[in-house]
């Protein structure tokens, strides 16, 4: 066959497009959609119970326009707007929605369901795309006008009805990307006269929806700015967007819409929706948090809203999901580590040094505005360079390892890795650093150093030392200028090696109820480079002794 | 503190850029980035053999430009370079492409790691952002320069030391999207001055990274575009771009930036890579490949590349991944699956019957063309629609039923997703359909029908029943002028309904090594609609009269 089974999308007609040149400043209203084309396309729909709990998340994190169902379509979804009204579960300031066909029965028993809301909309759609209604419906253009406009009569009658109530009307055009623009822009106008009563303060929305994602992002953006040009009353509509991501690109349709002119934008809570899920509210909401932009929806913990929404739907989130996913914020590789740890510690001695605000390698939002945390940033595995090794045991276990010290560590860690294949807890970093470091094996074993100081100058230390050497204990004694020394001037009496100490580094960390002294010492040995050793104590001489001792050991096992 | 946290990214200054006017029209060159990029970025990382085996997929599906590791990283990473050269395990018209920082021992490293391969690529990186700058190297921006021209320089020597391999270059000013532009420009002319022998044939590589996602996606275009225009030799490099996900809109990035004049794409299979990952290929390739683009890529085993990928990385991938994911092509709710279903028939009649191509609603390609199926398009919740139902059973089963009786059959199928409160396979619609149309209780058991045919008009039917009503047989006879209508004569002397049966519809199935019939009749009843019963049978007449038994408990039931 000589059709070719697939087409190159046509460009939209608008040479003079102002939307790249724009950017988002403010935040669009969000309608969550999560309980309607959310949950019908879980394996397992959520049950009333469920629905509840989602629905008072939905509320607690801030969203104002919630669609709760397609009350014409069940039983179950039907009653579900009876229990919210009747129970009174509604903040005054949150607008239910309720997707309808635009069909009179299905209208009649829409309607019926939101008796006694405060705030409704009431969401009516018809696809007016030419693949709909040569494939589907086999109705002209005409024809569909009558339907869009008959349902939004019915609507508008019905809703009269109910002065009590505070209802506002929702039109989508379905597969908008894939309807003629000028033909969208006469449904719309229809359906607008129709409803007759749309002002700037109680605007009629219209939805406009990439049903399917058949286009690259740009192409919407033209067509909604094009929709927004050629509507005539635009102050009196909220042009919405909605979008999929069957192309993979529904966070940027939404990004590049609302420049082009939205005021308003459906989606889910990670993405939940039809095959590859509608655009995922969660990231589009976060990129405009992560540019500063007050966004009402608050996802300081985004772990619990997470964990709700894994239970309710019976999905877990993907783990390199932005925001949320486990990865989100993992840096695997050594150099984004390092590079991580430094611009960390940068913005910690003075935020916005730069001018830039908050603003790190490889990360584009602070974790802990998520209520994300920086201990679970990095994962060790054999490409981890120094850096991030020296990370994980500061953000763990409070070790400042000294920088000189930082390449034989991650030599070791290294070799772990290698050597287990495969990625290594922070744990076995501590385990590898406390064997290597601290308690290597070897002939000495330190019984005790009892650093005398002299009665006439107290700075000047009489040194005794009870050391082991391949289990058998020697007592040895010197002098020195400070306990160090001493203890030094009486090891180089019995070890065979030859080695000084000069500057070392302790550190006091917290471990449980007792301060505890670790302390680094780097023995030269005569040309052949340094050994560090690691000596832990709660007293600060006794803990530089041991490290001694440590280092010692390292050298005689070599 | 008075410092914004955040802020809106700064427009590109472009006003006349060209990039929204333009669409993708042919294919860039794909660039795997899976065993660097992406293996760094996994849990556990692949062994040598699971690397191997990655490589040979990835060649076997037609990609050219493959990133197999850091040679300077590990020995691991150095040793896989060895094998697979000395091996002679690549095959001739592929480039390995092997990544170094930009440090003269490193490199050294990793030039000795490309000895004697046909056609490489070494790939050398720096960031040249400030925020790199300023936060980890602590550079200024002439000794940066410097350092790309020196690395330059070496990578050239030592390249040049290996007259027998066609040694390629590519340069990564990482961070592109969070550096100056002019600066970006500047730091690449210096490098490509000192390449010196690039040429439209053997261009220099320019890659481009959003090394973090920054920035709405169409001011990576907006750069991308800028680049194009400012680098003075533009025919002599291939302009490549590299995205990594943190907002959600790495593949958007991409195809804007084809859009904007690039010539290469660097991503992963399923998007593996650090935190959010990397761009997902899958999705960039098969949207070129759903717009009609020749690729180069073979997807037409999607299952077979995502099981490889899966196993060799222990990553799941992600059940909303596009054209990859287990819901891609899952549609959930009625009206989609009422609509696929019309679309598709409407397909297979004639395709191209309304000068589309190949334009399904909500689905935007073939499942076919990457090796997935029709029948697992679609499963059943309480919100699936008669279509969707009856598309389930003539896909798994080979059973149509017909038209009339589907609202009917839905309305059971419903009922039993509801009481069992969740989705329901094609093999519990089929159970349900079976129990309730087939074989449903009732008092009525036809133990056998003989319709004789008269000896002298064959036409005419002399019928003889045998049935056991609650458990008492009976036999009755009649006439009639056709199997069917003796049957219903019989019938109605014994039975306490008053029925006719007019048309029904037959349907001939295979079923193992019998074709079978099933019978669909709809019993009239006086004044009381119609009840639908179906029957199975190798006999076309017997599977009838079953089926009016079937109807006749169905209504008994009632």
């Amino acid at each position: 066959m000589s059709i070719p089974k697939y087409r190159i999308p046509e460009m939209i007609d608008i040479p003079d497009r102002q939307w790249p040149s724009k950017s988002v400043t403010k935040s669009p209203i969000w309608c969550s959609v999560d309980m309607r084309d959310g949950n019908q396309a879980l394996p397992d729909p959520m049950d009333p119970d469920q629905k509840l709990e989602y629905f008072k998340l939905l509320c607690d994190i801030g969203f104002k326009h919630i669609e709760i169902g397609f009350p014409s379509a069940s039983a179950d979804e039907f009653n579900f707007f009876r229990t919210l009204i009747e129970g009174d579960l509604i903040p005054d300031d949150v607008f239910i929605m309720g997707l309808t066909q635009s069909r009179p029965h299905l209208i009649e028993k829409t309607m019926e369901a939101f008796k006694g809301c405060k705030r409704g909309i009431v969401h009516a759609y018809i696809a007016p795309s030419d693949l709909h209604m040569k494939q589907v419906f086999g109705m002209e253009r005409k024809q569909l006008i009558e339907t869009a406009v008959a349902s939004t009569k019915q609507i508008r009658e019905l809703a009269d009805q109910m002065p009590e109530s505070d209802i506002r009307y929702e039109f989508s055009p379905e597969e908008f990307t894939d309807t003629d623009i000028d033909f969208s822009v006469e449904v719309c106008e229809a359906v607008f006269e129709t409803w007759g009563k749309a002002t700037p303060e109680k605007p009629l929305i219209m939805n406009l929806p990439a049903t399917v994602e058949r286009r690259p992002p740009n192409h919407y953006a033209d067509m909604v700015e094009l929709f927004c040009r050629k509507f005539s009353q635009r102050d009196r509509i909220l042009v919405s967007l909605h979008a999929h991501n069957d192309q993979g690109m529904g966070v940027a349709s939404i990004e590049l819409g609302l420049m082009a002119g939205a005021d308003r934008v459906e989606g889910t809570l990670f993405g939940h929706g039809e095959r590859t899920g509608n655009v995922d509210l969660v990231t589009c909401i976060n990129n405009l948090y992560s540019r500063g932009i007050e966004t009402g929806i608050d996802f300081s913990d985004l772990g619990h809203v997470a964990e709700t929404v894994e239970r309710l739907t019976g999905m877990p989130i993907y783990y390199r999901q932005p925001y949320a996913g486990t990865y989100a914020f993992t840096a695997f590789s050594g150099s984004h580590q390092d590079a991580i740890n430094k611009g960390v510690h940068k913005l910690t001695e003075a935020p916005d040094m730069f001018g830039m605000g908050w603003k790190v390698p490889y990360m584009h939002i602070d974790p802990a505005d998520l209520g994300r945390k920086f201990e679970r940033l990095i994962r060790i595995n054999s490409q981890s360079g120094k850096g991030g090794i020296a990370w994980v045991l500061e953000q763990d276990f409070g070790i400042g390892i000294p920088k000189a010290m930082q390449p034989e560590l991650s030599k070791y860690v290294q070799g772990y890795s290698e050597q287990v294949g495969r990625e290594i807890s922070a744990d076995e970093v501590h385990e590898v650093f406390q064997n290597e470091f601290v308690a290597p094996e070897g002939p000495y074993e330190l019984v005790g150093y009892w650093p005398r100081p002299d009665d006439q100058d107290p700075t000047f230390i009489h040194g005794e030392v009870k050391l082991k050497i391949n289990g058998e204990e020697k007592t040895i004694q010197a002098d020195g200028n400070g306990p160090i020394s001493a203890f030094v001037s009486a090891i180089r009496q019995v070890v065979d090696v030859d080695f000084t100490v000069d500057d070392y580094h302790e550190q006091a960390i917290d471990k449980g109820a007792d301060a505890q002294a670790l302390a680094y010492v780097p023995l030269k040995l005569a040309g052949n480079g340094v050994i560090f050793g690691v000596g832990e104590d709660s007293n600060i001489n006794q803990a530089a002794v041991r490290a001694i001792v440590a280092g010692l050991n390292r050298i005689t096992k070599k």
